[in-house]
This record gives C-alpha cells, sequence and structure tokens, in this order.
C-alpha cells in the first residue's frame, strides 16, 4: 500500500494499493472518530461494494446507513441532492458523524457536496470505485452537483478526511469507463509528467492495468502537488483544466450523454494543441504525438461541431472571468502554463 | 460610523452608523474588487432599499442586477435557491462577481449560502435591515436554507465581504419586527453583558430606539468576541444558542408561523433560566429579573406545549451530538456556559 500525504486545508491521507476494502473499517477508524456512517453509492456499484463497506461498518461496531440512488450524470442534480438530506434527517445523522461516497466521479461530487452542507459540515471518505474518480476527482477537495443552467455549476471544497483507491475494483470496471479514465491519465503526463507520458506511450489499453498501480500513484502525486498549491482554484490549478474547456463543450453540445468526459476531453487537448502548434506556441509534432497516445486507448475520436462553435460554447463556463479567459497550452509534454486571454481574443485564437 | 474588525478565517469590516446606504457604492468598492453585483432582496425590502442600492451601483459604475423573492421563512428554501442560481446563470455570474444581501435574516441566509456555493464562492456582501440581522445573523458567517425535514439543516460557513448597518433603515421596521429582534439582543446581555442587559432594563420597547446605535455596537461586539474564538461552531460559540434549544421546539410546533424567532427564543431562556433556578443551578431571582426585562418588550408569552413536550422535540436538533446535547445555562446576568447532558438526562432536566 502507498501512502500519499495532502497537505490541504484539512491534513489527509490518499491510499492507493489493492485488497484495501477488506480492511476498509479499521483505515476509515483511523480517519474520523465518526462512530455512525452514511454510505453513499448508485445502484451499479452498491451491490458490488457498497453494501459490503456497509456491512463491514456495523461489523466493526458502527452503526451505518446505506443510500442508493440510480446510476448516471443525470443524478447529480438537486432533486437527488434533497432525498440525500432527508435520508440523513431521517436517520438523526449528525455534525460528528461521516459520510462515506462509494462509486465514480458522480457519487463523491455529490455526496461531498451533501457533507460539505448539511449540518454545516460532516466528515467524508472517498471511496473511489472508477478510474476517473481515482486518479481525479476523489481528490482535491472540489465536490458539485450540476443545475439545469449547467454542469457543476453549485458546489463547496470540501476535503475529506480520508481516499480509499482500491485498485482491485477497476477489476469491475466496465472497459468503457477504464477508456473515459485514461483520458485524464493523458492529461496529466501531458500537463506535468514526461516519465508518465512515455509510460503511456508504451503500453495501450489492453495492458495499462499491468502497471495500474504506479500510473494513479503518478496521477495522485502530480494532482496533490497542484491541490497544495493552489487549494482554492485561483492559479495552479487551473492546469489540471487543459482540454477542459473545449471539452465541456462538447460534452454540452452531446447533452452530457453522447460523449462521456474523458473523451471529451481527450478531443478538447487534442484540438487546442493542434491550435497551439499552428500558432507556434508549442513543440512541433506535439499535437502528432499526443493524438499517437490518445490512439493507444482509443480516445481519438470526431465530434460535430467544429472548434468555432465549441469556442462559442464556453462563454458561460465558470473558468470565465470578467471578460477574459484561461486557456491552458502545453509548449511540450510535461510543460503547461495558463494564456489568459479576452473572450475576443479567443474567439480569434480558435479560427 | 462605527467599525468593528472581525478577525475570522475572512478578516472583514461590521460599518455600523446612520445614513450609511448613501455611500453604499463606495463603501463596497473598498471590501471587494468585484464590479458586478446581484443585489438580493424580498418584496417588502426591495422597494425600500434593495433598488436604491441596485441604482447606486449601476451609478458607480458598476453592472447590478436585482432578484427579489417573496418575503418570509417560507422562501428560504431549495426552490428560492434553485430560482437564485438560475437568475445568476442567466445572468453569466462569475466567481470575480459578488453577491450583496439586502434584508433581514432570510434573506441574509439564503443570499449568504448562494454565495457560498454558486461556482464554490463568490464574495458577498451584507446589509441587513432588521434588528435580528443587525445583531445577529449578518455576522459570523453561519448560512443556511431550510428543508423539509427542518429549518437551517442544509448551510455553509461562508464569512461576509463586509457588513453594512444602517440604523437609519430600523426606522422603517414594522414594530412586530423590533420586537422579534429584541429577543435575541436580551440574549446577548444574558450571556455575556450585565452592562448590556442594565441599559435593556432601564428602558422599553418605547424608547430603545434612543439608545440603539450604542445597543448593536455592544451586540456585533459580543458576536465578534465569540465567533473570533470559535469560527466554525466546536465550543464557545455554543452560547449564542442560549434559549434557542426549547426555542426552535417552540417555532417548529408553530410550524414556524404561529410564533416569530426572538420571541421563541425569549420563551426558550425564560423556561430554562426557570429550571436552572430550581435546580440551583444560578442565582437565586435570575429568573424573574430575566422576565422583568422581557416584558419591557413585549416578550413574555405563553405557548400551549409542555417544556416536556419541547424538549422531546429537541432531539432531532443539529446540536445533538452522538447522543448528547448541550444546554446552555446562565448562572447570572452575563455568566453563561455549556452543560453537556445525554439525552435520557435532558428529558429529566425538564421535568
Amino acid at each position: 500500500m502507498t501512502t500519499i500525504k495532502v497537505n490541504a486545508s484539512r491534513k489527509y491521507e490518499v491510499l492507493i494499493g489493492r485488497g484495501l476494502l477488506a480492511d476498509c473499517n479499521e483505515l476509515i477508524g483511523k480517519a474520523t472518530k465518526a462512530r455512525k456512517f452514511a454510505v453513499i453509492s448508485d445502484d451499479n456499484v452498491s451491490p458490488l461494494y457498497a453494501e459490503k463497506i456497509t456491512e463491514a461498518l456495523r461489523a466493526g461496531g458502527s452503526e451505518a446507513e446505506l443510500f442508493t440512488f440510480p446510476h448516471g450524470e443525470a443524478s447529480k442534480c438537486s432533486d437527488t441532492l434533497n432525498r440525500i438530506y432527508g435520508f440523513l434527517a431521517k436517520n438523526h445523522f449528525t455534525r460528528s458523524d461521516a459520510i462515506v461516497a462509494v462509486g465514480g466521479g458522480v457519487t463523491g461530487d455529490m455526496a461531498g457536496y451533501a457533507a460539505a452542507t448539511y449540518l454545516r459540515g460532516m466528515d467524508f471518505i472517498q471511496i473511489p470505485t472508477s478510474l476517473l474518480a481515482q486518479v481525479d476527482s476523489s481528490v482535491g477537495g472540489k465536490t458539485a452537483i450540476d443545475i439545469p443552467e449547467g454542469k457543476n455549476l453549485v458546489g463547496a471544497f470540501k476535503q475529506p478526511n480520508l481516499v480509499i483507491c482500491d485498485i482491485d475494483t477497476l477489476e469491475t470496471l466496465p472497459r468503457d469507463f477504464l477508456i473515459d479514465g485514461m483520458g485524464e491519465v493523458v492529461k496529466y503526463g501531458m500537463i506535468k509528467s514526461k516519465e508518465l507520458f512515455d509510460i503511456l506511450s508504451s503500453h495501450n489499453i489492453g495492458n495499462i492495468m499491468e502497471v495500474m498501480e504506479d500510473i494513479i500513484i503518478r496521477c495522485v502525486s502530480i494532482k496533490r502537488d497542484v491541490v497544495e498549491a493552489d487549494e482554492f482554484d485561483k492559479g495552479e490549478r487551473m492546469l489540471l483544466n487543459f482540454g477542459h474547456t473545449l471539452g465541456h463543450s462538447i460534452e454540452q453540445f452531446y447533452n452530457y450523454t453522447g460523449i462521456s468526459h474523458g473523451r471529451a476531453v481527450a478531443k478538447g487537448m487534442e484540438l487546442i494543441t493542434e491550435i497551439a502548434e499552428k500558432k507556434q506556441m508549442c513543440r512541433e509534432g506535439l499535437a502528432e504525438e499526443l493524438v499517437g497516445c490518445l490512439e493507444k486507448y482509443e480516445l481519438k475520436i470526431s465530434v460535430e461541431p467544429s472548434t468555432e462553435q465549441l469556442g462559442g460554447a464556453c462563454l458561460n463556463d465558470k473558468k470565465r472571468a470578467g471578460g477574459s479567459i484561461s486557456v491552458i497550452i502545453c509548449s511540450d509534454v510535461g510543460a503547461s502554463s495558463p494564456v489568459k486571454m479576452t473572450v475576443e481574443d479567443f474567439l480569434g485564437f480558435l479560427k
């Protein structure tokens, strides 16, 4: 087991290894004083892991209640959140109790937001079971729900007490979700680590599980460094948005159902790097190298809207501040920086 | 104008004086870099103050949009909150913009919660126009909404950038609301200040406005001290709940419509002090002295439920933690402390 310590407004550990869930009661018991837990999961993950975790907590002498909601991004909304609040109230949860999120990004984001806001804050444990959640959304304290006007528009910074990444849970992950998670993994290589990118380029979707523990440790370490430098997303943390500005527009174009987050981010990275290369803002050949890597993970996709159309859709994006937008550009593998431009220059840049 | 500096996780000032709203654009401009404002108010306060504040901000060169909702506690719910989020999204508000709450406790709590959560946090200005909001809810960063299962069960700690208490706004406050606010004012005297209590005892509801500026300065100073000692409500801040445990049960018994918050708190203080005196936990004659003061402000009321009934209703209260409850007892005027007891002992205590 590898332990990565995160030094944010709250100090906590990310545990990475195989078979960790067998010891979940002990691991959780060390990270919180709570002895009453609301385990929150979706109907896919609940029978696989959340029910067992609930049982393990009870066997360890704690109270534990399981709340399950229908899987999918459509559940990450105020309706499900209100049902979680009702569940917490009816089961008499207090500020001394804890929420345990078991699942992918939707579960972690929404359960974390409930933990941030119910009674103005409860303890919170993340048990991510998807690749995307293990390398990205479970670490760093960003929680959110979607509203009809846009994705992740409402949220809170809520650092967890503990994150448990059990690599074994990825064995039950549908191949499609593994591919999806690899989008964010390639991103980490592009923005911060040539070493990681080289490992990815010398593997493919068929054999990447062989080195997955190493991959996750590298990704979480990068995320930890970025979050420690800029917990509240005012500078350095923007680098994590590489590929996300156009990526979000792609997801939005397909109503968040046609193209998954990781694939949309992959396309966003590809488009922005192609433009950067044309404008001589990065090393020659970088776009081709990126696309080569994406192809190994079945992340080279086509989208219907033009780059300009996607740019227009960005303007209501929350990363836009006071009429300007920060675009993340990689000048080479592992070397990224934000480029601030006015909305007009951004649209011109995309032409 | 008196300036009280609050040293919480964010440092900010509470400005107290007469005629301050005339300079609101300049005062706000010094406290935030934002130049785009969402002014949030209810339909009672909007025509009196919020419309003028919106105009003043525009006249000062900022963008300002006004959102008005129906007055009353029933509006402090997830439906109104979602409408505020929609308003912010449709008007392209970003993380660099600010929310200005103009009104009483309901407005401040809900607008503050929106400011805490929209895009994970915007700047936030409080302009409280009720006595209750000026002395209590606008200072200290507690924001919340009600859910069907209970009042203030969902919320966040969100310190404002600035609080402007213009005493002149209290001149338009219906007498009923002045009485209501005096409940919390008497509370401050009881928990922390014999001097304040003596001023209150030598005045009455007919002439208290003559010394209101001094009263508000004293109350805000007490609240500031308590909040600085315990921003996140884990110890000292509990003292502010004097009278609130039974008070909340009274409000709940009447469905939050029959008896106002200040009156319910007054009754809660009276009941708990009578019991404390019977159990010899306070100076003899304290209950009578408290009741004498409450009578001067028309805060001596009768309620239908018995003290034991009210106690039973407390148990789902959020101040209950792990099977125990902290009851605030005043041993004398200005001397308060929390007494932690099990749920069973609490019910026995009330007999």
